[in-house]
C-alpha cells in the first residue's frame, strides 16, 4: 500500500444518467435489438438477454477421442433483470418495499429455472469498472445445464467440512464471527456481512443468513424484509467509502437445483459474495495480474484494516 | 461478441515515455525510494523491490486453533529487473542480443533464488491496464517458502496425467499441437506459441519448448536463442493485432526448486503463460467480472477464431 502508483487512474465521475434515456434497450417502452417493446414496467422486469452467452440447443461438439482435447456442449439460458424502471438509481437508493420486490423475484427465478436446471447464477456487474454495458440498475440470471466450475468447488469444501467437522461450514463461520464481531460490516437479526477471513479482494464482503438456509427460495418473508434492509445498508457503506456509486461484481450462491432438489444438500448455506475493484480511492483499483494470475491472490490490505477504515467517519 | 457496448472504453494511447526520466525510479543513475543510486547499466538491472510484497523475516502469525481461521507467515523476496536502459523500449523493440541477455537473467535469478526457494515466480505486468505501474521495461521475480496455488494446481495436474497416461502433459500436448496447425501462432525449432485449447482470455498464449525441458536453467545456449527469436516474434504479431504497444500478464512455470530440486519432476514441462486483457480493440477489454467471478470463465472467441484474427493482414 505504500508503493508510489503512477499507474492507471479510473474516470472518477460516471456521466450523469437521465432518468429515462430513449435509446436504452432496458428502459420501458423502449424497444430491444430483437424488435420486442418493454412494457411499460413498474418494479423488475425479466426478459431474455438478446445476447445470450448460453442457448437452451447448442450444439453437441462431437466425440473427442483424445484426453487434452475435450469439450461438452454448455447449454442453458441468460435472462436479465431490471431492477427498477428508472435508470438513475442504484439498489442502495431504492425504497425497502422495492428492493423485496427485487428479492421476490430473484427467489421466484430460482424456482421456475432452478425446477429443470442444476445450477441458476444470478449476479450483479456494478459500474462500468466492473463491465457493466448498460447503466441501467439491472442484474443477470444465467442457469446452465452443468454445475460450473465456482460451484463445484463450493459444493466439494462444503460437503468435506460438513463430514469432518459435523457442522455446515458457513453456518459455523457465520457464528463465530458474529461471537467475534472482529470483521463485521453490518448486521440484523437474520442477517450478517463481514468482510471474509480469506478475503482477496480488499473490499470483499460475505453476506449469510444466520439461519441455516439452503437456498433463496426457503427464506421467510420476515428474513426477505431483513435481507433488503441489509442490503441497503451495505451498499450505502460501500458508496460512502469513497463517496462514488461503488463498482462491484456480486452474485449468490446457494444448493443446487435441478437434479439435485431430490439429494440431501445439508452442508450448503445460502451466501453472497461482494467482490469490488476499488483499492486506494474513487479511481485506483485492485490489479490482480501477474502475481495473482500466476501464482497466488495476494492482499494490500488486511480484512481487519478494510473494516476500519469503512468506519472511518468522513467529512 | 455481438453486443453493443456501451461500457468502459480504455485509453489507446498511452503517454509518450522519454527514453530518460530523472524521476523515473527505475532508470539508469536515479535514486530510489531507499536512496540507492541505480548503476548506469547497459542491458539489465536486478534489485530489490523498495516495497516488497513478501519479506524474508515476515512475523509468525501465531497458532490458530481453529480450522476456519488458519494463517501461515509467507516469507520470500521481490526483486524488480529492468530489460534494458532505455524507457522507450518493450521486449519486441529490443534487440536478439539484448532478449537473450534478460533470459540470461533469467536464469541466473532462477538458479540464485532457487537454490533456497521452493517457487521463484517471474511476471511481467505490461501496459497501465495490467496494472503496471511504471511505464520503464521491467518484469518482476518474486520468491517464495511455499508453493503458490496456481503452481499447487499445475503441479498436481501435471504429475496426474503423467500417473494416468505415461508421458508429460505438456509435451504431448505440445507435440499434438505442432501436429495439428491449428492453433499454432508461431513456431522455430526449439519452440512453439499456441492459443491453448483451454483458453479463457481471448488472445492467450502459452509458449513452450519442443523438447522436454523441467526449468529455465535447462535451456540450452541454442534454445535461448531460439526464445527470443519467439518471443520477438509472438510479442509483435500482438502489437501488430491492435497496432498499439499490447498489454498483458506473463510468467513462466517450471518444476519446483529449493528442496524440490532432489525430487523425481519428470511430470513439469517448463512453459510461460501470456494473458492479454483485449478483446475487441485497442480500447474494448474483456471483464472477468460477475459470471467468471462468480460460476466460471466463458470465452466470447473460440481460440480457432482468434488464430484468424491474428493473421488477418492489417492496413
Ligand atoms: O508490483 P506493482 O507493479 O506495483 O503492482 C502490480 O503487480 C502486483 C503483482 O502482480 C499486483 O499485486 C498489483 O496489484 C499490481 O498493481
Ligand atoms: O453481459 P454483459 O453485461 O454484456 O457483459 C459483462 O458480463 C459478462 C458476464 O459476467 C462478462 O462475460 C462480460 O465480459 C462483461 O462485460
Amino acid at each position: 500500500m505504500k508503493r508510489p502508483w503512477s499507474g492507471q487512474v479510473e474516470k472518477e465521475e460516471e456521466d450523469r444518467v437521465p432518468q429515462h434515456d430513449p435509446n436504452n434497450p432496458l428502459c420501458p417502452g423502449n424497444t430491444r435489438a430483437n424488435g420486442e417493446v418493454n412494457p411499460d414496467y413498474n418494479n423488475t422486469y425479466v426478459f431474455e438477454n438478446d445476447f445470450p452467452a448460453l442457448q437452451p440447443d447448442a450444439p453437441d461438439p462431437g466425440f473427442n477421442q483424445h484426453p487434452l482435447f475435450q469439450s461438452k456442449a454448455a447449454r442453458g439460458v441468460c435472462k436479465v433483470m431490471c431492477f427498477h424502471p428508472w435508470s438513475d438509481v442504484t439498489l442502495p437508493l431504492m425504497t425497502l418495499p422495492d428492493i423485496i420486490k427485487v428479492i421476490d423475484k430473484w427467489a421466484e427465478l430460482m424456482v421456475d429455472l432452478g425446477s429443470t436446471y442444476p445450477w441458476v447464477q444470478i449476479f450483479e456487474n456494478k459500474g462500468a469498472m466492473m463491465g457493466c454495458s448498460n447503466p441501467h440498475p439491472h442484474c443477470q440470471v444465467w442457469a446452465s445445464n452443468f454445475l460450473p466450475n465456482e460451484a463445484t468447488l463450493s459444493d466439494r469444501c462444503q460437503r468435506e467440512y460438513l463430514k469432518t467437522h459435523g457442522e455446515p461450514l458457513l453456518l459455523q463461520y457465520a457464528k463465530m464471527e458474529a461471537e467475534r464481531q472482529e470483521r463485521v460490516v453490518v448486521q440484523n437479526a437474520d442477517w450478517l456481512a463481514v468482510v471474509p477471513y480469506w478475503a482477496t479482494w480488499p473490499f470483499q464482503t460475505l453476506l449469510l443468513p444466520r439461519r441455516h438456509v439452503q437456498r433463496l427460495t426457503n427464506l421467510t418473508a420476515q428474513e426477505r424484509e431483513g435481507l433488503a434492509s441489509i442490503m441497503k445498508r451495505l451498499l450505502t457503506k460501500y458508496d460512502n467509502l469513497f463517496q462514488i456509486s461503488f463498482p462491484y461484481s456480486m452474485g449468490w450462491h446457494g444448493a443446487p437445483t435441478g437434479p439435485y432438489l431430490k439429494e440431501d444438500q445439508f452442508h450448503w448455506q445460502l451466501h453472497a459474495h461482494y467482490y469490488p475493484p476499488l483499492l486506494r480511492s474513487a479511481s485506483v483499483r485492485k490489479f490482480m495480474v501477474g502475481y495473482e494470475m500466476l501464482a497466488q491472490e495476494q492482499r494490500d490490505l488486511t480484512p481487519e484494516q478494510v473494516i476500519h477504515l469503512g468506519n472511518r467517519p468522513r467529512l
